[in-house]
């Protein structure tokens, strides 16, 4: 994996969680960097976001460290706050910066309260062994029920020379759009100013986080944070910029895909594509219902062809249309066909549904040029089992 | 159970689903029964649903007879609406009266056709066979994954008689509110006048079948039917047709009630209550989060006080709130107090949330007057084996 310039990383097991995984990181860029943020949009925000956000505005948008930490949410907790600015003075004061600087970012059990010498206390030791080949080693210590590290990378070349892209993402239960969705960290080497970033992280979000869905249920500690350091010393055109975004969609699109991919029970990535709706929200809106339904996640886990379930949620996604309009593909199988049953090979089909990924096509013949796309995963005894213990 | 006079019941296997249980259904009043319905609220209207509503307008509130099919939802289907009109035609000629008093009802699976000599051959024979005791037969009939008859009945003494109030229903997944909410039968010998009789339907649905969630799934088919034949001879006055209002919400609510109890896969029986929100729409909205989160629902499955869920379900149900003015109790335990957790005994509690029924209560110190109840299950590997392998 090609990596952006000028980014150190550190990962130290702190014994905030049981299991003896690392479970505190630092990302630090060598000078500050621009940066970006979106959030949770849950009324119950954790300690960390509600600090980052603050930081960020305090900052005017640089970024000097993130902190991140697994196995405690700092959230609903007596001491949060407390918690999440002596998290951030220990990391400024190591890294000789103040400590609007540092975002802190956390992941895990929410109300349990969590002993700030945990956080604290491992800090020296991030701060030395902080190394430009740690970047896996962080990608590994955020995540919690995890089965698998979730890293993209791209590089370009531009008129001035080669800028990369690289992030980390973690997640697979309380996954929802409309939000920041997990915990994701995007660094590129390209110089691009505050303002910018944020449009790109916005644009660039609606594509990937927020057009994924695992469980519908939504985070208090959600945050995804893409920096800048323009360490590439590469100028941009506007152009390139336009290009850069593009790259950057591309990187977070496939962190989605692999949260969904590794939703927490999953053996299949689901994408549910729309065509044909009147407006983009209305594609986005029916391809959310589906992508939503457990009745379509668990007939998926199935590898059962229920185009029904499909038609059925589209039908209560909100959007106006008529349903013998609608023809719907499962694996580039039509199924149905002006809203009734296609004629197809049921067996080969169950073969085609056995596969890691599965692909539903939902076109609206008469609506328009809306198009949208979402993750999901199918949804299996897995889920249940994890979920019903997480805590214990 | 004492049942409405005045109306009979057949129930018979007509080989519409493959298990030979019966299938096909009559409920028939000795006149003609005013009548009140509320359907699904999907885009994708099963052709029975669009018929019923059809012939309801045609005969003004008028009820000769309700056919009800499981084993196929008559929906997306090439002659869908040719069978449903088919089947009611066969009835109304048996039962020498007009189709538009006919009401049909289907459940079972989409996009399927359905022969239509399925559903008018065994017409003679229900009518031969309608009973007064056949009540109990009908109401098993109509299930599908349910694994229990849902039947509920309530008398009352008023000044000029008795009146009765009995009801069936079925359904335990593709069940979530703001609709019609699976099948449900209610009939009452009281007299009551077709708009008044809607009026009270409304507000019954709103406190039952709104108010409850399986999977949030809506399906294509869903109606609640409500006949009044007069046959008790009882005068009303305008302060007995408020207690009649309440009684008929009792029954919907056990009917609704039975159904989370029963839902796919489900072993406990949830019930979200919220209480001081600014509306009552606020505090439905808080306890939908709630009745429909995953995390929620796997959690209590799982036997684990894991309010920290709760809380977030809460914080994106799109209302807004202070966290730290919540209390949640579980079971009646305090176990979140001014959003943060509370010390209560994690064993004793564990053994309480083991029971059949469990107690989230959700209030808010500083909000209003809104309050709210929900009835929802919880989430087991149960409801994935149901649904992973429905149609094959």
């Amino acid at each position: 994996m090609k990596l952006p310039h000028g980014y150190r990383y550190a990962a130290e097991y702190a014994g905030i969680r049981k299991q003896e995984k690392n479970d505190v990181a630092l990302i630090v860029p060598d000078q500050p960097a621009n940066a970006a943020a979106v959030f949770t949009r849950n009324v119950v925000q954790a300690a960390p976001v509600q600090l980052a956000r603050k930081n960020l505005k305090a900052s005017k948008g640089r970024v000097a460290a993130a902190l991140i930490n697994a196995g405690n949410a700092n959230c609903a907790t007596r001491t949060g706050e407390r918690v999440a600015l002596a998290s951030c003075k220990a990391v400024a004061k190591a890294l000789k910066t103040r400590a609007e600087y540092i975002l802190p970012a956390s992941t895990g059990v929410i109300g349990v309260e969590l002993d700030p010498g945990l956080l604290t206390g491992p800090v020296p030791k991030l701060v030395e062994t902080l190394s430009t080949d740690s970047f896996d080693a962080v990608a590994d210590s955020i995540l919690t029920t995890d089965l698998r590290r979730k890293t993209a990378s791209e590089e370009v070349q531009f008129q001035d020379g080669v800028v990369r892209v690289a992030g980390m993402t973690k997640g697979s239960g309380m996954i929802h759009p409309n939000m920041a969705t997990t915990l994701g960290f995007v660094m590129t080497d390209a110089a691009v100013e505050p303002a910018d970033l944020q449009d790109i992280l916005l644009s660039a979000t609606e594509r990937s986080y927020n057009s994924l869905t695992v469980d519908g249920d939504m985070s208090t500690n959600d945050m995804v944070l893409l920096l800048a350091n323009g360490a590439s010393n590469v100028k941009l055109s506007h152009k390139e910029r336009k290009v850069l975004q593009e790259v950057i969609s591309w990187v977070m699109e496939s962190l989605a895909e692999q949260i969904a991919a590794d939703g927490e029970g999953a053996r299949k990535l689901i994408i549910v594509r729309t065509v044909g709706f009147k407006t983009k929200d209305d594609a986005r809106a029916v391809a959310r219902a589906v992508a939503n339904s457990p009745l379509v996640k668990t007939a998926i886990a199935g590898s059962d062809a229920n185009w029904g379930r499909i038609l059925a949620a589209a039908g209560y996604s909100g959007v106006l249309f008529n349903p013998g309009d609608i023809n719907i593909e499962l694996q580039r199988v039509p199924v149905c066909v002006n809203g009734l049953a296609a004629e197809y090979n049921e067996d080969e089909l169950k073969q085609k549904l056995n596969e890691a990924e599965v692909r539903i096509r939902i076109v609206n013949k008469r609506g328009g040029k809306g198009e949208a796309r979402f993750f999901t995963c199918d949804l299996t005894e897995g889920y249940i089992q994890i979920n019903g213990s997480y805590r214990t």
